[in-house]
């Protein structure tokens, strides 16, 4: 049906462009944009931005000196890109800092054993947490599990994250990280165990955030290396009692105040109304953050930076966000719509770059039915990027959940994500894992799109609950 | 030229074969190895004991207490799977262990450095050592390099290792391994570290043996994971002084005497005449060994109890070798010659299984001209498995070495190696890396070669120098 629905779209959407042959945009807009399209292909701006950014700052965990680095770096860089206005608005939020990291099997055989403490673990005592393992396919049978079985002993969940182009796999698998901790203390567990959350089979565990709530009890919770959590099922398979012993330093650690960092190209017509673009600036620690975000953060930047430097003004404001603490807190998301809250309709379309720097494939959109012709010209500059429609029922990015759920109308340039989770949250996030080319083909998208956007004065519908 | 040569031979071969009609293999042993060869293709045993091998015994660094519990694991399968003499051959060496293992750029970007103490390092101060980091694209470069540069400074050669299916790539690149911290140290310089020699882009970095001499002076020594050497090469190019610190505990820990376990299959006719094959029981310490070298072990272990389940009791004896610390001394072939050199001439042909676990593609051999007609029929069988003839010019494996320099004549069933240097020495080498259809294979390709030498007692050259 949806697949349906989405021909109907796109035919709908072709007749319109092509019957009526009239257009929402100028001639010349349209063909400087084209021109920008395929000069984008081989600029390399985005790159040098992504190895900046990984090579002069690295790791920048939310709270941490990376973190204030990111912010300065950020700053810096939008001075440096011309970009007209530069705004640091603060994000306080709690900070959490990871700390020694050491886990292996005790009996039948001693065996080390990778791990990484999954983001708002709580610690465990200086000398670890020593027990049984009991173990799970999956959260489900976790959360059926009798207490009795649990009590005083450590609980593994060794559900396995398929890989697909969309990174759909993620949505089923990730529940295990956010839930087992919490599952686990409300059933008498002394700790808890995941095997990652990703699709490779290196011995570099994914981090990434769980569930906290003061008020709900937790144990500490660590995901092992995927060869690891093999390891670990191997042993178990043998019908023995399996003790293990992990130690996790981390911890809260008082209150932190970080930045979203933005930037503007102002608008000649309609300097108050913007088109948001971004990615988010903070990133997990063990990597240098490459793939997630400075990938996202680079690709924006540099559209913005391009559409001024050859297309020129454009007449709505272009803000390009550098978020922070997306990775455990959504904290700039929440800041942003608080301080903003009262101009959300000025804020035309929004769209976040974040999931890390494969080919874009498909366009989707969020938007007013009403509206749905402005998007044409967008799909035929697209359309030789071999990027098709998606739909008009795009969530775009984590950072855009409150203006979205403001009304704020969204779109989505959706990336090949078939080798994100081999990298994502671990140790192995580092440049190398992107081709320049690739991420050229980011920007000349995000090109296309943002400069048509910016340079209307249509809008694109706003409180989409009417709509729907 | 060397081409043209070995089609000479593969024509010489197959004309022998069919012209002649002729075989000095029984039909009806040729029958048998053919219907081993087939069910091995589809036997579990060899993945079975490199499972059993990496998940009760894991990491076996010799000297390590995995070692001796790897001698206990070999004993004990040896017996079960029936052999008739099991047999425990001391070997003795100085022990080198690894310690505590840090890196990091202090300026001027703060990052930390993933890293591992090349094998037989020296330790640093426990404060590390600090300095200049001064860069050679290769070994060669460093060593024609002024001493006046390097004086005081931490010498970082970043030549990277080129894939290949039959591994050339490494020797190319394993020099800087081997070299670099005498070169270094006979310059003047503090410390020295590589880029890991592997062709992997993970946070996991090669170890691997180094040159050492007590009476040549020598620096401490890692190897950077292949994305840290990225990043540290990429600062190098910024033209500011890089400075960096590295902390290293590895050294040298006493005498310690672990074990070649012996396996014999005995003959019927010549119990004193040996055809040698095997694999090493140590391995390095940051995986499980399971590529380099469970599976060697497992394929050779898997052969002679197929043989002898299969077929029967084999006119020559076939002795399964596990050798002691190949990885950093060699040391079990070492004593193996010692205790052996009398005996070499009942030494009939060795093989060694350890290049991981890839399909077998070729058969190489070093036996006497002479004897080339002999190996026709295993030629024959080898075929169906898509395995060529390669000449007569084998090293097979390292662990034969000083049997080779004796005079004993060699073969190699070679591995499709594309992606062993992915994991080769690093903390990925595990269980998962190994596809149990690739690893059957391999043993189907050892019944075929072990079953028929073991079954003629006709001779394949001794002291090759002669015919040469």
């Amino acid at each position: 049906m949806k697949k349906l629905l989405l021909i109907a779209i796109l035919i709908y959407g072709t007749a319109m462009a092509s019957d009526h042959q009239q257009s929402h945009y100028s001639p010349k807009l349209l063909s400087q944009v084209k021109q920008l399209r395929d000069y984008a292909l081989n600029d390399m701006l985005a790159y040098e931005l992504t190895e900046s950014l990984t090579t002069e700052v690295g790791a920048r965990l939310a709270g941490s000196e990376g973190d204030a680095k990111a912010v300065a770096w950020a700053k810096a860089k939008f001075n440096l890109l011309g970009f007209d206005r530069v705004t640091l608005e603060p994000v306080t939020f709690r900070r959490w800092v990871r700390g020694e990291e050491t886990a292996e099997i005790i009996s039948p055989y001693q065996q080390p054993l990778t791990i990484t403490a999954l983001g708002q673990s709580t610690p465990t005592p200086k000398e670890g947490i020593t027990g049984q393992v009991i173990h799970f396919s999956t959260l489900e049978e976790l959360k059926t599990a009798n207490p009795e079985e649990i009590k005083g002993k450590i609980t593994f969940i060794s559900n396995r994250m398929e890989r697909h182009k969309d990174g759909s796999g993620y949505g089923t698998a990730v529940a295990a990280r956010s839930s087992a901790a919490q599952v686990t203390a409300a059933k008498g567990g002394i700790g808890t165990l995941i095997r990652s959350i990703g699709t490779d089979n290196n011995r570099t565990p994914h981090t990434g955030v769980m569930n906290h709530d003061d008020n709900i009890s937790t144990v500490p919770a660590g995901a092992l290396s995927n060869p690891d959590a093999d390891l670990l099922v191997n042993i178990l398979k043998r019908d023995q009692a399996v003790i293990l012993r992990f130690t996790l330093g981390s911890d809260f650690d008082g209150e932190y105040t970080s930045y979203n960092v933005i930037g503007d190209m102002l608008g000649s017509e309609q300097p108050d109304e913007y088109i948001i673009i971004g990615g988010h600036l903070d990133s997990w620690d063990l990597g240098t953050g490459a793939i997630d975000d400075a990938s996202g953060c680079a690709i924006t930047m540099a559209t913005a930076k391009l559409i001024k430097e050859h297309i020129g003004q454009p007449k709505r404001t272009i803000r390009v966000i550098l978020w922070a603490n997306e990775e455990y807190g959504l904290s700039g998301a929440k800041a942003y719509y608080e301080a903003h809250q009262g101009e959300m309709k000025q804020h035309i379309l929004g769209g976040e770059s974040d999931f890390g720097a494969g080919n874009i494939y498909a366009f989707g959109t969020r938007i007013d039915n009403k509206a749905l012709p402005l998007i044409n010209d967008i799909l035929n500059l697209l359309k030789p990027l071999g990027i098709d429609y998606a739909g008009n029922q795009s969530f775009s990015g984590a950072d855009l959940t409150p203006l979205r759920e403001a009304g704020m109308a969204v779109f989505s340039l959706a990336q090949d994500g078939t080798e994100y989770f081999d990298y994502h949250h671990t140790a192995n996030d580092t440049l190398d894992k992107i081709d320049p080319q690739k991420l050229a083909q980011n920007v000349a998208a995000w090109v296309v799109v943002t400069a048509l956007v910016a340079n209307t004065t249509e809008n694109f519908g706003f409180n989409l609950q009417d709509s729907e």
